[in-house]
């Protein structure tokens, strides 16, 4: 099964990159630093989109640095984007087969912005477009659910914020990552024990917050492309704005919620939850929280910032074991091809 | 029912907009013109962030001018956002006592920047925060799910566009949409007669591209808000990137797809999902279209600019048509307030 092998290879492709990644990453960002730009525009599709997210989160807060989301019809379908020559413009795409990823670049290239493709082949289309490639050196992902390209494109975005950011302590926090993310799988093992018990649930929410939003989204995608059930991922703070009507007894929630300023927010809603006799699947690092959930996820503790690549992982174990329950295909789900080529 | 009168009131509120907001958006379009500025920034939540995804196709199209959506997190939160300075900031709340929408623009006026607020009471907190207001005009709505507040929204963000465009074409093509809208609910009327077959349906995808990506997402959210069903919506392309895996036989699936250039990929998602075995409910003016779904919502041609306004009007009475023949109450659906005040 390739997909249980590359969710187990992901503390391996974290280690290589920080290993062996930091000098195109320096070089990149002395590039942007040069370059200067007032804002960031990435352009993702899918779980590439859910790395997007994180950027805008660390970024933003570490950085100072604004970051929109691309919106790639304008510039295949209108064929009339918005003017993205001061931004610095990122695509980000596994396969860097992403045909609208890479005409976004291509248009922010020809009108002087900054380009930066991360993807896993540096001979891609998208990897061509850009003046600038961060590799994810993860070698070749055959389960059509991408996990080890996605906490290597996550690596990718952490690297380049501490290269930017030009702070020691951050790469300090880094090097920690690959001894984490062991430890993380290895907490998620005993989740093959009671994932059954949703054999049979059609439907599924995931929550987070800030920094976590991008793992909720991530989360609650593999959940819908391997076992095809109806699952969504909101920002806590949306959910409270009309979403959380669907909630009654025994309804299935993944909260992310890792120690942190979101924290507290998050410990709300568990409650809020609870009350409404919801099931909530809690990964945290956080003991008191991990009790009060139906199913305790745990992760170990980790700066907030880097909290993603390692809170994905249970989700990702869950997903699987979800599917395995099933009895469906993990490897290859129906309908889905792992190269998505949108115009 | 309240929310029957406030979606049947929307024409009326379109045409007051029209008449007597002209002076203000040409105001704030001045102002506008003389920031300059390189991006926009706009934070709302729930059905206000959905007018926000508008903003970011038309003002990207007719302006060039690049739309990111605020991470309000960062100013509430974690109390480090991102440097807004040379940013036009927009605040959109119904009610204008969102608070972190409030803390995003007072953050962002202190930083520099120009700040909008776009609300339906002048004396609210967030018209108070911003340098710039442009009201609904929409007279107070009780319905705890925002119908006529949204498209008031839509309509004030096509006018500041048309304003900021400068082009005559422009508010003669919004002097018709009131007419339009009327024709759009009168269109309408018919989903009472069939909505009835779905009444056992547990879960809906709504899907739409470019203009009309806000209007899936609309429709996916008042669907959950009213009906308390797994609801999601999608941009059509990110649809084909892996939750296209979840659709099976009798998956009903809304499409809102007028005509324009998202048109022929839209037509092409609806034979892959026919393909499926999903049962495909149209919302177009594409007569063709129309009638290759299991059940057509008619609306009236339009410019696609504008079609968001009256195109969501469907999906408002299929979704509280659902909810009549669920027997729910439309009014105040379980566990939801009018004012979500989130920090």
């Amino acid at each position: 099964m390739y997909l249980r092998d590359e969710i187990a290879q992901q503390p391996a492709v974290i280690e290589r990159l920080f290993n062996e990644g930091q000098e195109a990453t320096e070089a990149a960002a002395t590039a942007i630093r040069d370059f200067n730009p007032p804002f960031v525009c990435i352009a993702a599709r899918g779980t590439s989109d859910h790395a997007a997210v994180y950027a805008q989160y660390l970024f933003g807060h570490a950085l100072s640095l604004p970051v929109m989301l691309a919106t790639p019809s304008l510039h295949t379908v209108y064929k009339r984007p918005a003017d993205l020559s001061q931004a610095l413009v990122i695509g980000i795409s596994q396969s860097g087969k992403a045909e609208d990823v890479r005409a976004v670049l291509a248009d922010a290239r020809r009108g002087g912005a900054l380009t930066l493709a991360i993807t896993n082949f540096d001979d891609s289309p998208l990897a061509q477009a850009a003046e600038l490639h961060l590799p994810l050196r993860a070698e070749r992902e055959f389960s059509v659910a991408a996990t080890k390209t996605y906490t290597a494109q996550l690596t990718v975005i952490a690297m380049l914020a501490s290269a930017l950011a030009d702070e020691q302590a951050r790469w300090d926090d880094l090097a920690a990552v690959p001894g984490l993310a062991r430890e993380a799988l290895e907490q998620s093992q005993p989740i093959a024990d009671w994932a059954e018990r949703y054999r049979y649930s059609g439907k599924l929410v995931t929550l987070g917050r800030g920094y976590n939003y991008a793992t909720a989204l991530e989360i609650s995608l593999k959940v819908k492309e391997l076992t095809y059930i109806a699952s969504a991922g909101y920002s806590e703070a949306d959910f409270r704005h009309g979403p959380i009507a669907v909630i009654d007894r025994g309804h299935p929630v993944i909260l992310v919620a890792p120690q942190g300023p979101t924290l507290a927010g998050m410990v709300d809603m568990a409650k809020g939850l609870r009350e409404r006799d919801a099931e909530t699947l809690i990964i945290s690092n956080d003991d008191d929280l991990l009790r009060a959930g139906t199913q305790a996820l745990p992760i170990p503790a980790a700066p907030e910032w880097l909290s993603p690549i390692i809170s994905v992982m249970p989700g990702q174990v869950y997903a699987m074991q979800q599917a395995l329950a099933r009895g469906y295909e993990v490897d290859k789900p129906r309908g889905l091809s792992k190269v998505t080529i949108t115009e």
